[in-house]
């Protein structure tokens, strides 16, 4: 049994571990950098070390020091969150070196499906429908532009290492390959220390849908269906929602199976995420799998009711799985629309700044997930998600109304968001009829240009 | 089909039914009193109508101004929530005599359930058990007495048009009698304008358990469990929980089948509550039933995921319930505190004034509704209830461990509030525990006062 855990992240889903802790009577250990020292997570938990200055190399990125704050305080799990040292493998295997749980996978799973060339490679083996593309890795651009010429065009330049979009790029044509070949394997090189990269065949139109799995120690796997997260902007998540408007019973059956394959092959344990894209004719490929909780965990939790974070909790401390696919089922519609610091006028350029007037809607249906508080100054130095909004109603209908409702009634002032982007997509014909692919976020920003 | 509704009433719930027309498509119309201009219900309906001056007698209790106000602004139907109007069998009427919907019963049910002692004698002929006591009202303390005497102490003198605990006491001997009578008779005459009396056998250690009712237009009339709210401070309700720790799946299936053959009895359409009192050894008596929204109905709505007041509204518009019996399902378990502008260490004396900072808890499986925001001024006129926290979780002991964070994390300055207090009960030994009976919190302030 895990009786007090050290939370390895900040902001949000910081809170939201805490929250999960202290309903199930488990001690909390928060982190945090200088300048984090007034946020909502370093309030909250029971004790809080300030581990390093604002940049996070030096603090939430410092396995060091994270795990002499485990071993001081007492704790005997870390919860890493998302993002971060959340799928550092080398960070749970530290962990497991210290004697210390690491709330998610092992280290061996984390590094095979963390490459993302190589989880493809697994999939493969497995019989999971993988987009067409390279086997093996590639390192020059030359190589690359073979490949891509004999595929045919367009194609998706991705980086194994990657996550968050970044290190990727569609190529239209056989003239721009070389460029964005470049500019990708730079930004991978910059953003993971690594320029590994893969080529795949590129959809149209295009549907991201996830799978959320459940895996215990004792060879239990479940899927807790399906997120449909094709609202995006350059590969980021904006609006997440369960189930997925295209989606029938059986193809969620079909699919949802398919996962707990592909998790079982990666040999998986804990909660974890498998990513398929979905073609115009149902088709689905695996792209890769997230070894972690998701940002967008909420809505299945909110059709499930199943608590996601207090299932990893309890699967990290050996627990079985307390129930079957079976028991698992779908009820209503949730959607969740991402709120950031940011400035959608201007590019969405990043807004930090002091939170000078905040009011949060509520109601019934209505969860919001955020470590905001009016005064809070939002640091420049992280991510610009500052609050998710979540509703669940018994219909797609009903849940979109609930949303318009809630987006109408959330102020917060003294910084630029993007709550009225959001009002915009929740209102726009397409979005309602579900008319929807990861390309939509784009067009509807040609359409608002031209 | 109703198309715009006004709102007769303020805070939260106004603000509740702005929420439920909202996700329906329909119009709302606010009223408010000259103080209430920067309310928030006034703030987030499509239209808002200023109806008088602060007192209620001028403004939230003028009919003729109501009505007017919904004539002049096209509204088809009138929500009276709770309180005000809501059980004025006269403002029902006028309703009906100006051709707007009034989202309840007809004032020929509101009339025959709201004389109390005429509630009584229909359930009492329906054969639905009632706590033994008067069968006619009782016009003088002298008649009062004879029959008590016979009766045996302790008994509970109650107004007949009464409601929210005024006109009540409990009467422990003979003696006590007379000056308890005048005492309740004089409230009930201030409080109600009548000051008809009854009495009942006092039953010690009873809960408080009431059954919410859902009747269509057609005959349909469904019970979607129960309420616990057996803890109260002098007849007035500060925690609601669904379902009641004491009620198995054989009870509520008996006592849901009584409240039902109550509804009927009442030739009752739309949503209402019969309330019981249960006593230890599980005999329960119908006490009284209302006939309008309760301040708890959200304890249901997260059990159930039925919402009550658009079922309340599709039910005056003519539809049929889309549900039957069978199809209501209790889910998990839901705690509500309300949390009052109120002292308790001053005798729980009124705390209006400017809520100079307010932080709301949020995350998985919390509901808050409300009508506060930072800056606004509580006026002293009103209801104190500020707040309804609500949780609901797998089982009532994560659902406590929950609440317990949720009051923890609460905040809201500039005036006194009863947070701590209910934190205390929240965390009493007897409460966790489930023996708690309506004299509980009574119980609770002499152990501390000891």
């Amino acid at each position: 049994m895990i009786k007090k855990v050290l939370i390895a992240n900040r902001g949000e889903i910081a809170v939201r571990i805490i929250r999960a802790c202290r309903e199930m009577g488990i001690n909390t250990v928060a982190i945090c950098s200088d300048i984090d020292k007034d946020a909502l997570h370093a309030q909250l938990a029971d004790e809080t070390v300030c581990i390093g200055p604002m940049p996070s190399k030096d603090s939430y990125l410092r396995m060091d020091r994270i795990l002499s704050a485990t071993l001081a305080t007492g704790a005997d799990a870390i919860h890493p969150g998302f993002g971060f040292l959340s799928e550092n493998s080398k960070f749970a295997d530290l962990c497991s070196k210290c004697n210390i749980t690491f709330i998610g996978p092992s280290a061996e799973v984390i590094d095979r499906m963390g490459n993302k060339s190589e989880a493809r490679k697994t999939m493969m083996e497995a019989g999971v429908p993988v987009v067409p593309g390279t086997k093996e890795p590639i390192f020059t651009a030359e190589d690359g532009k073979k490949i891509a010429d004999e595929m045919g065009y367009p194609v998706m330049i991705k980086a194994s290492a990657g996550g968050g979009g970044k290190g990727m790029r569609i190529v239209q044509t056989e003239e721009e390959f070389l460029h964005h070949f470049e500019t990708a394997s730079q930004e991978a090189k910059n953003s993971f220390g690594d320029d590994t990269m893969y080529i795949e065949k590129y959809i149209p139109k295009a549907r991201h849908i996830e799978f959320q799995i459940l895996a215990d120690n004792y060879g239990n796997v479940v899927h807790l269906g399906e997120r449909d997260c094709s609202i995006q902007r350059r590969h980021q998540k904006m609006i997440e929602e369960a189930p997925s408007f295209v989606i029938n019973e059986e193809l969620r059956k079909t699919m949802g199976e398919t996962a707990i394959k592909a998790a079982k092959a990666a040999g998986y344990c804990n909660a974890g995420t498998i990513e398929f894209i979905l073609d115009q004719d149902n088709n689905f490929y695996f792209i890769e799998m997230n070894t972690r909780i998701q940002v967008e965990h909420g809505v299945t939790e909110m059709v499930t009711g199943i608590d996601l974070i207090r299932e990893q909790i309890k699967i990290a401390g050996g627990e079985k799985l307390s129930f079957t696919q079976e028991d698992i089922e779908i009820k209503g519609h949730s959607i969740e629309c991402r709120i950031n610091a940011e400035n959608p006028s201007k590019n969405f350029m990043p807004s930090p700044g002091v939170v000078s007037s905040l009011h949060m809607p509520g109601g019934n249906g209505v969860r919001i997930d955020s470590a905001l508080y009016t005064g809070y100054r939002i640091p420049a130095a992280y991510d610009s998600l500052i609050v998710k909004l979540m509703v669940h109603d018994a219909t797609r209908e009903l849940a979109i109304q609930k949303m318009r409702g809630v987006l109408g009634e959330l102020v917060i002032e003294g910084i630029d968001t993007n709550i009225d982007f959001q009002y915009q997509i929740i209102n726009h014909e397409d979005y309602i009829k579900g008319k929807t692919d990861t390309g939509f976020v784009e067009r509807m920003l040609s359409e608002k240009e031209a």
